[in-house]
């Protein structure tokens, strides 16, 4: 008989609607691991690597770059809500209120928004609010997710089907948590266009590739204390379908991330993620391309800065100027296709 | 004619007993090493993740991984002990009496204090007794080991055997360098098991498995200044029998000790470790898994934690529901178990 | 038509005589940088292991290897010089005027000092004179290289050749950033030999190997936010004729030195690099070894500290004791030659 003690994870049936998780491991965020995260991605965001840069823009330190906060706060979820999970099936609403710094310790806690049983009978999708927090309590991520979770048990039905509202875009906030721009120095940030700069409909094929090994993905996942088994487990992934160890999706989205500086070096904050799909698994080996879309130019009441919509198609083993778009004409997504991720990030702007 | 500034370590005829060896190489232990023994090991024990919950238990900061300070350390002693060994026959009487914090500077004293000629005039056991201390002379870690090194002159003899005393555990001291625990948060901890709801003879299988790669255990190592030539070097390994790199041991421990979290959450603290052997080999592409039988519920005055005498017992490429005992009935280890750990840890009281 | 914003680097009709370029994206060097350069080489100086023996030396705290500021610093001019690089044909009179600290930001500016147009029509050479500097506006590095780099239009020709003078060795300045050393313990740096006791024409066997696996260079590169596509991007890189990513040759170049040690352990300062000539590309799984050879033995006017000028040859996959010498009687470097280094290292006298 096993250990009761031994952890399992959540099934589809342990969940209940409306049921709040405090989720354990809160992580103080450290110089290391900001290091690590521009040896793992290469990211050449000024505003993450030069305090001196930060301060110049008003902050007391060098933020923490968004994606190293959201791979820490999403991991602390994994246990509670992911490790029984079939598929990630998407992401909304995920916005960045406040900053995070070297030294604060961040924590998660998680409601239940949204259950819905599968005809087949084994399985059914987890909708998930999730917020997370630094150690004054302010909000610092909050984004809500949906899962693909086994059931215990496959002969009965609970016929649920509770599924929540979700928007397809971040609403727009008067109060952004950016300092005020008062002067830009291209010659730091390596990057001459801003907010006004872009038009809708523009495209970028950011020319950079960045092949993945599989240290390379498994030491941020572990590095993220995301114990999702199939990054690590070689041994179990090899009698899968799969065959070797899946790279965790979030990795692909800070790789692409980090590959579209070369075309939006001045986007430095992430203010939202509307939604992000892993369309295909990725794996040790392939090497990441991946270019942006500018679906739409935001006004704000301040007028320092501005926002872009973007949609960042991330690629395999393809460069992105023999892509013209990510979905064949049945809407299925392209082989080469291995993330479509359709966010907004702040920029200044040019009478700043 | 070799130039005499390259040191080629020491064989067993330059060993004598109760000689004092003052190793080099003092290191400070940084916010990097944290973030990175955490990326190497995917650990999650609660006290090395967050300052806040560190300091809610009473200390100033968090407190340096156990095992991260036994690298650290134990890698000062490679150069003058066991550059030119044929093994690691073992570890006892480890213990942790003082905890280590970022920005401390630890270094490593040894005293030889056995040496038994093999019979086969080609090499010989040493047996040390290492202690390290912090920049402020206090003692942080101290342990045995003994290693088998080869002879300079197969020819000459000594005739020497003096084997030490060695306990096969350690004493259990009244003073326990852990805080009083006034209070436990099972939901920042992420178990809720403690002392008294574990039970001599009780086994855990601890379902996660990690694949470690190349990268991994070389960066490891190299990290912990740990210079064993056979964990690095391909192409000297590709020579030997075994074929290819040896992964350092010391990671393996880590491994296991991070991978036994799922069941022996709140057991934060290595208070010993009483034996250890590397029972097979472990090289890169080996998934590690591991199960843990409890050998002893100990009692202290001290009411708020009590200790966990524990076998942990390490798989290469093999679950535990797989395998009921490590060694098979001619006493021998069966090929996939690659660690038999016999060690004691701290855990808070239910009635703390 | 390619979009605008994409930054796809300088060609050789882009650079022009005493232009000068302040290159982007200052860093912060943070104790994970720190603790990441010990893994990525195994590194064992003492002054960069120990604040405390870094302190008794004279120093504020523990200042940061030399290497990884070269790499650090050197990073930020790819973009703009040798992102279109055929290769890079040489370093001269690189020198580390004032030690870095943990905390310091560092930037680079960089002057176009030569120009030379080859007779092919393709390609031309361009000469850079790059000086580090701190947050402080101390000048922390300075050094000058030359690259090949693609031209644009290979119709027109421009016939430029101004070839700048570059001395062959730094010259010795008096003033060497090292605070007076007034004592030193063997016990701590793991070294008993001293300026004094090295002769010109020595050689050093250094025994230990470091194999490189992908995942080691990748991230040094991408810690060094260095973004030459061909150490990352293997997708691109299996379709030229080197048929996988090449390694950064500054990791080379680190690796010899934390190889070094063994020999040359006392030799913690960096003076300068005279010459660097990576003579045979390097690649993953590649086992580094090196040996050295005294070229000089320079005494200063202050009495505590001497230099060596030393020749480095850095090898892959044979044991110094192997090599004889680097070249071949047609001058050309054997293949398995890959580093050529001529550099001046300061070091404590024994008459301290």
């Amino acid at each position: 008989m096993p250990n009761s003690k031994i952890s399992n994870g959540n099934y589809f049936e342990d969940f209940t609607l409306h049921k709040k998780i405090i989720h354990p491991l809160p992580r103080t965020i450290s110089e290391g691991d900001v290091s690590f995260y521009i040896a793992l991605t290469g990211s050449r965001f000024a505003l993450h690597s030069s305090v001196e840069l930060a301060q110049s823009l008003g902050y007391k330190d060098r933020p923490v770059d968004d994606l190293l906060v959201f791979h820490m706060v999403f991991a602390k979820s994994v246990t509670d809500i992911s490790l029984n999970a079939l598929a990630n099936l998407g992401y909304a609403e995920v916005s960045f209120p406040h900053p995070v710094f070297v030294g604060d310790t961040i924590r998660l806690e998680s409601t239940i928004i949204g259950l819905k049983e599968n005809s087949n009978g084994k399985s059914g999708n987890v909708y998930v609010f999730s917020q997370g927090y630094n150690q004054h309590n302010e909000l610092i991520l909050s984004f809500k997710r949906w899962v693909m979770v086994h059931k215990k048990d496959h002969s009965l039905s609970s016929g649920i089907k509770e599924i929540p509202y979700l928007e397809t875009t971040q609403a727009i906030s008067d109060e952004i948590a950016i300092p005020p721009i008062t002067a830009w120095d291209i010659s730091q940030t390596g990057c001459g266009y801003f907010w006004e700069d872009y038009s809708k409909g523009e495209r970028l094929d950011h020319p950079e590739g960045i092949t993945i090994d599989n240290s390379d993905h498994t030491l941020a996942t572990k590095l993220y204390q995301n114990n999702a088994k199939l990054h690590f487990d070689d041994f179990m992934m090899k009698a899968s379908k799969m065959g070797q160890r899946l790279m965790y999706g979030g990795h692909v989205i800070s790789i692409c991330r980090s590959i579209s500086f070369n075309g939006l070096g001045n986007a430095m904050w992430l203010y939202a993620i509307n939604s992000g799909t892993h369309a295909n698994p990725t794996f040790a080996g392939d090497t990441i391309y991946c270019y942006s879309e500018v679906i739409d130019v935001i006004e704000l009441k301040r007028k320092d800065i501005g926002l872009l919509r973007l949609r960042t198609i991330g690629l395999k083993n393809i460069t992105p100027t023999e892509v013209t778009q990510a979905r064949d004409n049945d809407n299925k997504y392209y082989p080469n296709v291995v993330l479509d991720m359709d966010y907004t990030v702040a920029i200044p702007r040019l009478n700043k």
